[in-house]
């Protein structure tokens, strides 16, 4: 089953909104094992969207329009499907109860031009839209079929999820392609690569890396007969081969994969930041419910703040600067006493774009100190540095919360921690 | 002028990243005052990256291709140029001897792949490449001229900004097209708009709005024969309809604006959150060199923390809760007192999706604490709340970063920081 994208919209045509529908609709046909054969953007002219269409359907048994089904006059799509099909546009006395139903509900009276949402072209389906107004319509045209979903992101995906993908799936026979994410920290792209070769080597597995700073997520895709099989063999195969390194799969974020061992243990972190000036904080209370084991933390982001607050020793800091192992180590010691929770997670570095105490930018130290243990542990991550000062200064603080939320679950997990566990993961012997 | 665009890549037509090229190509075009007929997205495959060319040059007289220049065996977009000239592929020497330099200066042998990226159709221009490998290509055709660029974004737009857009310039003749954008904090598009009508009135003036949490931009266009000065008219306008509303322009964001207020005064800031959990201190050190103006901060997310890092007193907290006006007035004098900054700002509310302490979610208190004053002055925004608290929580958290810079902001100008301030800009009178 080949299947065409046409989004429909001047904001999107000029950039004013970057096209995330295009995204989403070619990931979610990708996984469902559908062939993609092209994307097309088009302004919000009847004669462009005709025309998209018609070109699509050249190439392919299904187009998926999004956009151009409100109530304004510059939406377009309906007139451009009851054009293509021969027909007229009519108006659906359901939909238009449902309308003065959801006008009414929200206080709102009905304008006229609100009612151009309950017009469809003679014949045309109409599927449901849980999540708004306008629905979506299926017109089947002699070259294929043509699904028209409203351009609101929520909207459009909830009509694919709950209707136009299941009736895809159902043309396309039982899943013939299966697909795992799994979320990785700390490696880089090209050293993951390298250790799943065996993965990648296997007969109907292919494996995509989507790299964000300091994370890589590893798609696992497997098509054939029995793809969910193969899937869950592969899938264990990766698991074994990266070890640790793997932190969790799918939607499983870092910082929910700490809250939950931090959790299991009836335990709370403090944060101690210089560097990330509070993005670490900012991440680890992202989730709702992040109070239960998030105590809190203390930017000290001007060098006397670490002894002010922190108590890291003045003489230290005078000798050494803020940038030092034993700084960071007495931060986390510091921000875990004052703080009074059971770990403390610090971090202090070179942000960028200037080198500061003489140390170069990308220098990090992050330390944890935990319950019943005198010294923190610390660690120097070794962080790639872009070539421009100038723009490595975000990357380099997205990098550091990720290292240091990462260093925090090795410990929690009691998983190997070492200058190489960043690299390649504990049981580098084991799995090689 | 006539432009389409053609975006070549798997990873973009199947989602695994989102098209941002397509997005800064179409702003940059319109920008120009290019009319943008259409964008496509193929993948990297011959046939169809030969077949979208041709389409496009149907309807455009000037097409431009990212992606495919890489290279590797799958990066086409050299060879479907060449078919479509009917010419051959030639190797330039000067382009050879320049990768070599290259990879030696990197300490990397050059395999036999890369000298692909010296290949050009014979007779097509070079486009020097000052950020990377690839160059970009000029191939003209029966149809319009072809401009193929790199796909890696800041490859391909310094290659546009450096090369495309002056040579598509000139070819537009004077500049037809004038824009501006202005920066606000705290006002509802809606409003705006509203109160902008006189400017939208003006013939020849069009009013973009591009929101974002807590903020709107707003694109003011002007075309016609002295866009220039239209454009100037129409500014000064908007200005002064919107008064301090308006905290900066194009590239001039919120934190850069109170960095540069504070550092006139020779004065510091120190942050005290709860709900933010540190973004409103990842903010303010976003930008190189903040450390002159911002002393550090404090995140008392656990309600204790409150009284013990910052001295909020203890029955305060217990009669009231954390979310009170007066929490967040001592949190700023505590903040300012402790961390020895001019300025103390602190923010406290509920983020949900729960209701904390019988208030309720997007229930916001914002204080600054000032040199030289006995009562910081402490507002509640009104914040739109979306109707699922669980989505509510991360646009909650940034509309509050916002509304806090922007009534630092109002204090530090000494312009109006009244309940109406952010609703409204004090000049409303004055400019209605």
């Amino acid at each position: 089953m080949r299947v065409e994208v046409v989004t429909v919209g001047d904001e999107l045509l000029l950039g004013d909104v970057v096209n995330g529908n295009a995204a989403w609709l070619g990931r979610s046909l990708a996984d469902l094992g559908a062939e993609v054969t092209g994307s097309v953007v088009v302004g919000d002219e009847l004669e462009a969207i005709t025309r998209a269409v018609t070109g699509a359907l050249r190439r392919a048994d299904v187009v998926i329009v999004t956009g151009g089904l409100g109530p304004t006059y510059d939406d377009l799509t309906r007139e451009a499907l009851a054009a293509l099909a021969g027909v007229d546009l009519v108006r659906d006395p359901h939909l238009e109860e449902r309308l003065r139903v959801r006008a009414a509900r929200a206080g709102r009276t009905l304008v006229p031009m609100a009612l151009r949402m309950a017009e469809l072209p003679e014949g045309a389906g109409i599927l449901p839209n849980p999540a708004g107004s306008a629905p979506g319509l299926r017109v089947e045209l002699p070259g294929g079929v043509v699904y028209a979903l409203p351009g609101v992101p929520h909207e459009m995906r909830a009509i694919m999820t709950e209707t136009v993908l299941p009736e895809l799936s159902a043309r396309l026979g039982r899943t013939r392609t299966a697909r795992r994410t799994l979320r990785t920290a700390g490696v880089w792209e090209s050293e993951l690569a390298a250790r799943l070769a065996p993965v990648e080597a296997m007969e109907g597995v292919r494996l995509a890396y989507l790299p964000s700073p300091g994370e890589v997520r590893i798609r696992i895709t497997a098509t054939g007969g029995d793809a969910p099989k193969l899937l869950e063999r592969a899938e264990a195969m990766a698991r074994r081969l990266l070890g640790p390194v793997v932190y969790g799969a799918e939607e499983e974020t870092l910082e929910r994969v700490v809250h939950r061992l931090l959790a299991e243990r009836s335990a709370t972190v403090a944060t101690a930041e210089s560097l990330t000036g509070g993005l670490l904080g900012a991440r680890l209370t992202d989730m709702p419910g992040s109070s239960v084991t998030y105590a809190g933390g203390v930017v000290s982001y001007a060098t006397r703040l670490k002894h002010q607050l922190l108590g890291v020793p003045a003489d230290l800091l005078a000798a050494e600067g803020a940038v030092h192992p034993e700084v960071a180590a007495a931060m986390a010691a510091g921000v875990r006493d004052r703080l009074g929770a059971s770990y403390g997670l610090a971090v202090t570095g070179v942000a960028g774009p200037d080198p500061q105490d003489g140390r170069p930018v990308g220098t990090v130290f992050i330390a944890v100190a935990e319950p019943g243990k005198a010294n923190p542990v610390v660690r120097a991550p070794n962080l790639p540095v872009p070539e421009s000062g100038a723009q490595a200064r975000g990357p380099i603080r997205e990098m550091t919360v990720v290292h240091a939320l990462d260093l925090l679950r090795r410990i929690l997990l009691g998983v190997g921690t070492g200058p190489d566990a960043h690299r390649w993961g504990e049981d580098r012997e084991e799995a090689g």
